[in-house]
């Protein structure tokens, strides 16, 4: 039975990286002594090396020993046997790019959906959707397909937004770019703000966190969602 | 010659559709009677028609008739036999689609290149780039290639905006997001506010309206360039 954790962002303003998660982790990484690392999104372009040093910095803090999944031969392998898998944010494109480059989109896959523990934080949660594409990264890199894990049946959009009614700026907000997206698409999308994040376990979906979520359906007014709701029964 | 307005966007904040712009649009298609509009982005999932009504009615102020691409049979040849053409903003990733689709990029690149007048404005601004890669849109659906028409050897970034050092929200500035592009993509990307856009003509592009833009380059602080600069040794 899958065991997920789906935050909108790793990291709070004025507060350090995955410390506001760090209690809810602590629980849901409880049987794991190493978490296998995704690093593939490379936030602001860092190595892998990098990024998965600054996440062992965190996860120390919790006693968990993190491994880049980039130290080994096979990463198909060391998805199947991982105790526990953490995906980091930063590109999606480029982290989708990636888990199709390395053939390991299937065998993740498969792996969640028996139940080794995971964590994702914004391009490591937006990958568990149906597809990337409510996505609000550059398309820096072309992937061979927007297609991703389905571990839920609809989209998130992480490090939602809602309309700021003061802007002067003609860009397009969050809101017009779901539904631009749901013109062409028909699954729902589940905005989610930075703070919350979507606790995935024994068959139930639940909303974490202070704040709410906003759901997106085609030719739907958008629904408020208050935390601590069940969300099974979107799809 | 090229003859190309590219603008950031196609409305300033409380005024109307194309309103800035008009003066100059008067003067780059003062020799066309009809101008041929590209739909294809469709903002806020618009129809074509309703787009091409709303085109049509900022035109008639300045006494030029508008035709949508989609009245006619032959897409490739409405564009060779245009006497102006103007494609629309709204999604980049459906714009480039739809291009494909009817596959007129190579005969749009052609045609501009022989110096039928051209306003792009937003989406249609960032298909005159080397690539689509520096858009701020979401990839509402999957187009076979990234490329544009390469009208000018850099990508543009429009709407864009400097960095809100007030904001607290954790996803990344444009900033950011363009120097992750050039992580992975080594040609220039010039960041182009809204109420400018770049005049090229005569051989020349200069940097129009009243702001100022930002030009990013690999592994170089970005640079301010001022309003009427002339831009051709970017490359």
């Amino acid at each position: 039975m899958k065991n997920l954790l789906l935050a909108s962002t790793s990291t709070l303003h004025g507060s350090d990286y995955l410390d506001y998660l760090l209690p809810e982790l602590k629980l849901h990484f409880e049987n794991c002594k190493t978490v296998l690392f995704i690093p593939y999104a490379r936030p602001s372009g860092i190595s892998h090396e990098e990024y998965t040093q600054k996440t062992a910095l965190a996860f120390a803090k919790i006693n968990i020993t993190i491994k880049g999944i980039h130290e080994f031969e096979d990463p198909a392998l060391a998805v199947q046997n991982a105790e526990g898998i953490f995906t980091g944010g930063g590109n999606t494109f480029l982290l989708v790019s990636q888990l199709y480059y390395y053939k390991i989109m299937i065998t993740l896959k498969e792996t969640l959906e028996k139940g080794t523990p995971y964590l994702g934080t914004s391009a490591g949660s937006n990958i568990a959707g149906l597809s990337m594409q409510t996505t609000n990264d550059m398309p820096i890199v072309y992937p061979p397909s927007f297609q991703t894990l389905g571990l839920i049946p609809f989209n998130l959009n992480v490090h939602f937004l809602d309309i700021n009614s003061q802007s002067k700026h003609m860009g397009e907000s969050r809101e017009t770019r779901i539904n631009e997206f749901l013109q062409f698409n028909n699954f729902p999308v589940l905005g989610l703000k930075e703070g919350s994040w979507l606790k995935i376990k024994k068959g139930k979906t639940i909303l974490k966190g202070n704040l709410s979520a906003k759901l997106f359906r085609k030719n739907q007014t958008p629904l408020e969602i208050a935390t601590e709701t069940e969300l099974s029964y979107i799809q």
